[in-house]
């Protein structure tokens, strides 16, 4: 990382923090320059930077001052409720049709799961798919299904190391995205009919899975910033026989919140505690836009109770449908799971991505990415400010590519996926997030795409649509 | 297909049908040219390439001959007697451990479920590869993530069609190899406790899926040449709630029957007659020696009541992961439950593949690929007459790279096995094909990689090690 991109990020976190807040100048070059020590261009560098993030922006012979995203902006929802039952899921028919329906490419694609493929250094992970076949020992081809390529694995396992999570190479097991890991997981650790803890709201596929496998819920409210209610949980854990969680600690879909360092170390105490395993579904792990990458649980695990899902596929590569779990003391179980269900993620694939990360530039891409993404958050953000009515709220994560907006009572989410739909407009509604079909006055807007004029007409058309309720 | 490749293929079969005897010398080539009315040319062509198969020898001054592979050749072995009770299966730590064994890369690999990958054209293959990823337009890689990449369903569904079997695209579901079809078919069909009809012996995997969802397993003797004991089956089916069939009705493994035509008509009667599903794996379809491809049972299919996986795994890629089901009338089912465990596979292996079926000249490919596994089963069934004690009785599949050997009744094939590796040779044991640990005394050697001194040297050990017992 460059000098001005360090303190480019001291600056982002001055106003991430609150000390320097929306409107305020924020220090002139020469002033800059001298208080922190640095030169006049790393100052202009950092700032033109910190413009393109949508965190500054110039005033015609004023200088530079925090960007108000919006003059009145909307505030952030509440914690949901707490609902002491668990609860036998039932939404996969609706997820379904709520899913099928948000497929045509054509809408604006507030409803994806996925940023755009746009931002993402394609031709360069091209490049290294090309060269990484060419090269590939035929032998290698049928011997690397097993537990995943031994290069993609010594390359998780660096990143992990470089962000303070030892890891042996053993506990990683590579999946077909993290999507198949997260399965592989709750397999073997439950058996039908068993109690997870999941997340109020949560991610719709964790539901779709718990329904699968004939598992039942038990919802633990989740604080918009703060994430999971830990009082709660523990009440749950010491009440009810939960065979396993089911969290996303950071950047959790879809409502953002991220749980701080100290919070985790609780939550891992807690679960220790009740020897209940964790699954930590960490797949927008890379998507902060903090100045510190916000460490899992896993960091905090002596006894190899959290089984850690990782994947590329927000960060460098849907299609490639790479992912992974970290699976402590159930790796072995897992890796066997796999070897009978699927074998092996596709091998020229791992190998790419090997390649890629060796050499492409991952965290330049990254920061990029990012950079990319929050921006978009604060044009989304002020465009609901201008167009949606002022009750509404909305949460501001730190980091990955989802606003969860929470509207007037009245307001029906999936109506209005219908009449969204209509003017082609698509957007994920709160009720395919719940096991209870709650949230329905909610929904997820996806920012992971270059925001533009047609963006902030859907923003507009979606205002009109929320007022008429 | 050229024209000495036809005139060949018309030799072949006069020899497989015993027309041609061994050791009989084949027209001169004056003389078939003359008959069959085609140029010397195309004798001498037809003649080299049935020498390549291992089918005929030249001998000096005498001409072409029928070879004798051995001079006293092995013997078939029989059908497995029926076994009436179902099977609670309790396998999956024994083929694990045995398949743990077998992963050494420096053993002579009798033991392996894969063909050399040097027999596979990687080469030409990768080239697809690079050149789709690179064309691939972004948005691709994530928009493909449904039922399949459609050039992929496009080109699979016409080597249905010019086989002779009618597919709408919507049946074909691509997966992340068969056996994520093979297990996908099965849940969606069964429930745990269920009974399956299984054949014995079957595919090892077969019974870990069996057990790892907790289904019961009703055994079908399998012949040798013909296949599944259709009477056996008409009992179970009559007598027990049988849910679902889980047959190999051509290149079975690991015994290489294949079911006549009309035995395979008589089967999907049979099936229907009482409704029951079945999942056809049909992996090796693409490996037959015989002039003809065999149908599957799927081409009598009028009512979507068979699920018919297939793979390039055994024949172009194995470590792309890379099969598909054509799932009748439950293909929606098992589209949705792949969407919720692995969504998809690698898309760019899908559109490398389809690009390699369009432009890579898989059929040319095949026929070579066919005419090695041939000429290596001829290798290996002369080399085990050469070697193996007389009372031993062997399987000579009409394709594959499978043969089957049943030894004395004293022999202990796990044993075997480890007296085996200790020399540095791999094989599979009979009893992880039966879900009673059946088959004790028999072994299913792999002769998918080309013949050499050191293979025969390993089947001379092997000889003198099954004399020991």
């Amino acid at each position: 990382m460059k000098r001005y991109e360090k303190f480019a990020d001291e600056i982002a976190e001055l106003i991430r923090s609150g000390m320097l807040t929306p409107g305020e100048k924020v220090p002139s070059v020469r002033h800059a320059s001298r208080t922190y020590g640095v030169s006049p261009s790393t100052v202009f560098q950092a700032y033109y930077l910190l413009e393109d993030r949508g965190l500054i922006q110039a005033r015609p012979r004023s200088g530079y001052f925090v960007r108000e995203h919006a003059k009145r902006p909307l505030h952030e929802p509440e914690i949901s409720p707490r609902l002491s039952e668990t609860t036998d899921v039932d939404v996969s028919e609706l997820v379904f049709s709520v899913l099928a329906s948000l497929r045509d490419p054509a809408t604006v694609p507030f409803g994806s799961a996925f940023p755009s493929p746009d931002l993402f250094p394609l031709p360069r992970l091209a490049r290294s798919m090309a060269q990484t076949v060419r090269e590939m020992p035929a032998r290698e081809v049928v011997a690397e299904m097993t537990s995943g390529h031994p290069d993609l694995r010594r390359q998780i396992a660096l990143r992990y190391m470089v962000s303070g999570v030892m890891l042996p190479m053993e506990e990683l097991v590579i999946t077909t995205g993290a999507m198949e890991a997260l399965n592989l997981c709750l397999q073997v650790v439950t058996e039908p009919g068993d109690l997870v803890a999941i997340e109020a709201p949560a991610f719709y596929a964790t539901l779709q899975v718990l329904e699968r496998l004939k598992l039942k819920a038990v919802e633990i409210p989740v604080h918009p910033r703060e994430g999971i209610d830990l009082d709660a949980l523990a009440s749950s854990l010491a009440t009810l026989p939960i065979k396993a969680c089911w969290f996303m600690s950071s950047l959790q879909n879809p409502i953002g919140a991220s749980m701080g360092e100290d919070k985790k170390e609780r939550l891992y105490a807690l679960l220790k505690h009740h020897q209940v395993p964790l699954i930590e579904d960490d797949v927008y792990a890379e998507l902060y836009f903090t100045r510190e990458p916000p460490k899992p649980v896993k960091s905090h695990d002596r006894d190899g109770l959290v089984m850690h899902c990782g994947s590329f596929s927000k960060s460098l590569a849907p299609g490639y449908r790479v992912g992974w779990v970290a699976g402590g003391r159930y790796a072995e179980q897992i890796s066997r799971l796999k070897l009978m269900t699927t074998i092996s993620p596709s091998v020229p694939a791992q190998a790419a991505i090997a390649d890629y990360l060796q050499h492409g530039g991952y965290d330049r891409h990254l920061r990029k990415l990012r950079h990319a993404l929050e921006r978009q958050q604060g044009e989304m953000l002020a465009s609901a400010a201008r167009h949606f009515p002022s009750g509404t709220r909305v949460t501001r994560p730190c980091g990955g590519y989802f606003l969860w907006f929470e509207f007037a009572e009245q307001v029906d989410s999936l109506q209005l996926l219908q009449l969204a739909l209509a003017q082609g407009i698509s957007l994920a509604p709160g009720p395919i997030f719940s096991a209870t079909r709650r949230f329905t006055n909610c929904a997820r807007l996806n920012h992971g795409h270059p925001w533009d004029e047609r963006s902030e007409d859907a923003m507009a058309l979606l205002g009109r649509m929320i007022k008429s309720f």
